[in-house]
């Protein structure tokens, strides 16, 4: 299996990117790794390994870069590049932690949505007080939806959840302001109807405040309120995090108290880490594209190639495809 | 100052409400309560005061109440009447805990819209890192909102804010998925020239993210986002701090460690606890109406009446009522 890597995306490019590849290719020993970029940025942190491929790229595509005009004018950026050697069929996925506008212009116009799919999701997978995790998507690929594309994100996060999270029939819910039926705006009361007729294990309405609980293993919002919600938790949780940083710090007494409890707090900290789940699947899309969140480091990245791997290893693409042409017969 | 309080709603009706209301005519001398309920349940827990006056109703509004058929149909509620003595001028506000829906229903149909407002909406004010807090609304009042609702959200938060929470020329944030012009979706991108122009200190799009570091005094969003948002912020540090109990009751170690910052953590709870920071306020309405927590306790009830006093004091609806006059003039 080959993984195309975008090897200048993201705030610890390259460095920390080819960290993770390496380390990838020594866990899967089944990946052969194309990585796009500068040759010399990378040339420092670069091992020779026979599963490993460096092309070199003369751009890359910024954080602050507008997304589609990135995409079309800077022919020769490191994602632009990794896109076109999935489209070529010369690589069965690719991963990047840079600008996720222009990740999600690039699957669009470059690798291609899958036919009949009428909008790419972005799906990340978030953490549970259990550990399990839930996809959430969309989290932004659209600020708009119409009822039929929540049927089309539940599909596809259903799928992804019992192809590579391995959870048998996963629960899907429609996040929505309150559990019965009936209930939300003109979208959700719409979706929740069509929601109900498609071949998936709806468990109809479920509320933000219950996501951390494990309520649904996927959960189907429009992309403005998948976003919210996403950056709402991430906000909160680093709230969280720097308070209980202050108390730890405030005297003596709490000092101690941190240094008996560091190691457990490092675990409820490490188990907030969404990025222990991958990067965000961008679905939709004709071969697996993962986005890797920015701030990834060698280890977030790994992750996010092995959920890639695992993508590619169970045909995700090709299941979602061919579900939604049944759909449609 | 008249205050009417609906002493039957809520987790802990009747007894802590009256506590609450109690409570609040020994700190404020200068305010009278018309406690709402049933005198058989209230009377465990009623103290003499020249100050209280109680008035029996023989029905209650529950939690699981279909709000519009409860309020038309309960004439006897505490929670009507409750509402029917602020419409009728024998109180200047009132407090209720109960069926939050209902009492929006109340609102809207017993004590009436201001003229020219479009649609009421629910404005809790959610805690910042910094103890500033910040107002948000509308968290759920209606679950579409135009452009245009938006805008008088502003205002009202805004007056709100400079009024009540005594912030001059509070900052007012859209909340949007994005900080830059243009980001969103159709709602956003339209409201955001709207509030260009509004008589507001207008500081642009914020994300969900800095709300809890302070980005704003006031953010406007549609009751369904708002809800959504909402009830994030308290699934997330529900969920964290459940996950903090149980690492310090993992081990000998991490309980000694608990004892130690015993204070602190409760400190950073109260921080986060909005309902110090008073109910949610139902703006719009010709008067105030406030909507404490449903899990209310004698402390949250009595900060909601608080709140109650303040806005009447400061005739938070007299200044919305002319301000919405001026913007239409």
């Amino acid at each position: 299996m080959r993984i195309a890597v975008d090897a200048m995306g993201g705030d610890n490019a390259p460095e920390e990117i080819i960290a993770g590849a390496l380390q990838s290719l020594k866990d899967y020993e089944d990946i052969h790794i194309e990585l796009f970029g500068d040759r010399e940025k990378m040339a420092p942190y670069l091992e020779d390994h026979d599963r490993l491929t460096v092309t070199h790229c003369s751009e890359v595509i910024g954080p602050d870069d507008e997304p589609v005009r990135a995409v079309r004018r800077k022919k020769d950026a490191s994602m632009v590049k990794m896109a076109e050697a999935v489209k070529e069929g010369r690589a069965d996925a690719c991963v990047s932690a840079g600008n996720t506008g222009a990740l999600m212009a690039a699957g669009l116009f470059i690798v291609g949505r899958i036919q009949g799919i009428e909008r790419p999701a972005l799906a990340p997978t978030l953490p549970t007080l259990g550990g399990e995790g839930f996809v959430l998507l969309d989290v932004g690929a659209n600020a708009e939806a119409k009822p039929s594309h929540l049927v089309q994100y539940a599909i596809m996060g259903s799928i992804y959840a019992e192809k590579v999270r391995g959870i048998r029939n996963p629960r899907v819910g429609l996040l929505n302001i309150g559990t019965e039926e009936g209930k939300g705006n003109d979208l959700t009361k719409a979706a929740f109807e069509e929601l109900k007729m498609a071949p998936l294990n709806f468990v109809g309405n479920v509320e933000a405040r219950d996501l951390l609980t494990g309520t649904a293993d996927v959960a189907v919002t429009d992309g403005f309120t998948g976003n919210m919600v996403l950056k709402t938790i991430e906000g909160t949780a680093a709230g969280l995090f720097s308070m209980l940083k202050d108390v730890f710090a405030s005297s003596l007494k709490s000092k101690i108290s941190a240094a008996l409890v560091k190691d457990e707090l490092r675990g409820l900290k490490h188990q907030m880490d969404y990025t222990e789940y991958g990067g965000a699947g961008l679905f939709g899309l004709n071969s697996p594209v993962i986005k890797a969140h920015g701030s990834s480091n060698a280890n977030a990245l790994k992750n996010a190639i092995r959920q890639a791997r695992t993508m590619a290893e169970h045909r995700v693409t090709d299941t979602i495809r061919e579900t939604i042409v049944e759909e449609e017969a």
